[in-house]
């Protein structure tokens, strides 16, 4: 099963984590700056070594493949947005059927080695970046500097290279009014808080994105080890919210049993309407009072009410309005399946 | 089964129609000017005739009957909302267990005698109201005068003392914008438009009374005539609103259907709110929209969810949070029952 309709730790407040750490290959400049020839030699090493990496990776270009399953892979959080738009040539991805390895070729940086978990399990999935990239760096050298470390594209990746984030869902801190307190103080502990799809998108059905801003000057464990302390921090504060949520447990319980038949008997939902609606019957699942549901149930409805997924479950383009309601139609189903 | 959970004809816009007769025994002043002494007599005189009537009527002094019961009368429109709350004594009703008949003694006249259908069905009841009225007429002589016919309390019931009224519900006219149009054509034509509960009450979830305003100089065939030729244009006008409104059956659906999920999954509903959504849903069922409800049940959730039917139903006086809670309980037992 793919690891993003699993339930993992601390699943009632972090939907995954993920590492990514940012390298280029030696001896070439970095990709704004690189000819198509060098783009394109980078494309082949890449392709030629990748299955030497092993752990079943498959090389996939971009070039190749369709807008929908682009788009989808963004609604999974695989793929950046703008590595989805690009009609750049030499680009593609290097991934496995789990799909909780993906590795962007010629993003912003050569190699953006990626690797996801569901809840919140930042230890085990660096050990098996840098396991990874180990593996990587005796088959491609890297661009590396004795006093910087690893070179990248973006300065604010320059050192270890490394990003940690977590997908966090923070509806209580958001309906007791507390939320921009907490954004405030993790923003200034050198972490980045940002939308769902990462940097420059917009926050919806309570859902952030949490990340580390440093990547000089620190090692790659205490980056995890910091980004794992607020994330702890977070959800401790989410389940104090929560809590206090329940005491007015008729209110809690009208409002996500509302949602929840919304959700589950509109006829047409717009994709906000729809995260809305989830993000409150989410809150309503994991507290045990909506019964109808399990979390697994509803991280299956959050991604497979995307548009691109939608699309690509129906295996046809639609239009906006048939996307709205072929999302009530996908809802209903999930909702019955055992 | 009492005919205001039963369908009638035309039940898809009438919830019912009522004949009312305005009495008043020979020999007295209307009631604002009797004595008391004279109030009881008219009493004991209703009282002591109610046998014979016929109808396996029963009489029941209002003195004697507990707030929740006169309440759970006024919201099944068997008697006014004054009449409920007056505090004058010698007031009572006659009445059968099916309750489609019943006489408030004392109201705003000695004697008002009604009968109820639920459906439109005016000639049927009329010919049941004149039945009781001769018989009645035989045991307590009426105030009647050659010219003006029955002599009433309030000036606009002299004449034939006979009001005739249908409850019609008008969501299509009212989503499509032409309620006010056709409410003023109804007005013109000397018919009354009123809420819910009658003069002086406001419609709401677009429910309306239609009554005539005319009693004097006309027969009462002739009322019944027109009120029913008035029905049944509301009638006509209310479904052509709602097939143009079927055109457009994605947007209809889906705000049925929402309302539908809200009605069925909400934890707390105030009165104003479950009229408003239930009338939704009625015309989500007669329009064949909505699958899991019958006009039946439809018409027992709108009756059962009134204030007094709640407290009624569990035996016991609520605060209006504990009737908003069981109101959504109550819901959910008659949406589920076989």
């Amino acid at each position: 099963m793919n690891w993003y309709v699993q339930n993992g730790k601390e699943s009632d407040v972090i939907f995954s984590s993920r590492v990514r750490l940012s390298r280029n290959v030696k001896g070439y400049p970095f990709k704004t700056r690189c000819a198509d020839e060098e783009l394109k030699e980078i494309y082949n090493k890449l392709k030629e070594i990748t299955p030497l990496i092993g752990y079943n990776l498959k090389f996939l270009s971009m070039q190749d493949m369709d807008e929908l399953t682009k788009q989808s892979l963004v609604e999974k959080h695989i793929i950046s947005p703008d590595f989805a738009k690009t009609k750049m040539p030499y680009t593609a991805i290097i991934i496995n059927d789990e799909e909780n390895i993906c590795i962007m070729v010629n993003e912003e940086d050569h190699i953006k080695l990626q690797v996801f978990t569901s809840g919140l399990d930042i230890d085990n999935i660096l050990n098996l970046a840098i396991e990874i990239d180990e593996k990587l760096e005796e088959l491609v050298p890297y661009s590396y500097h004795q006093k910087y470390g690893y070179l990248t594209a973006c300065p604010t990746n320059v050192g270890t290279g490394l990003k940690v984030s977590t997908l966090v869902h923070v509806p209580g801190l958001e309906m007791t009014g507390n939320l921009s307190k907490i954004l405030n103080v993790i923003n200034g502990l050198g972490m980045n808080v940002r939308g769902v799809y990462g940097e420059g998108t917009k926050a919806e059905g309570a859902i952030y994105q949490i990340s580390n801003n440093q990547t000089l000057g620190i090692t790659e464990k205490e980056i995890a080890k910091n980004l794992n302390l607020i994330t702890q921090k977070i959800i401790e504060q989410e389940r104090v919210a929560r809590k206090y949520l329940s005491k007015n447990s008729v209110k809690l319980e009208d409002k996500v049993y509302r949602d929840y038949g919304i959700l589950t008997n509109a006829k047409r939902l717009s994709e906000e309407e729809a995260i809305e609606l989830l993000s409150s019957v989410k809150l309503g699942t994991d507290l045990g009072i909506i019964k109808e549901l399990t979390d697994k149930k509803v991280s299956e409805l959050i991604l497979y009410t995307k548009p691109a997924n939608i699309q690509k479950r129906l295996g046809k383009k639609l239009s906006i309005l048939n996307q709205e309601i072929a999302r009530c139609e996908i809802i209903k189903q999930i909702v019955k399946e055992d």
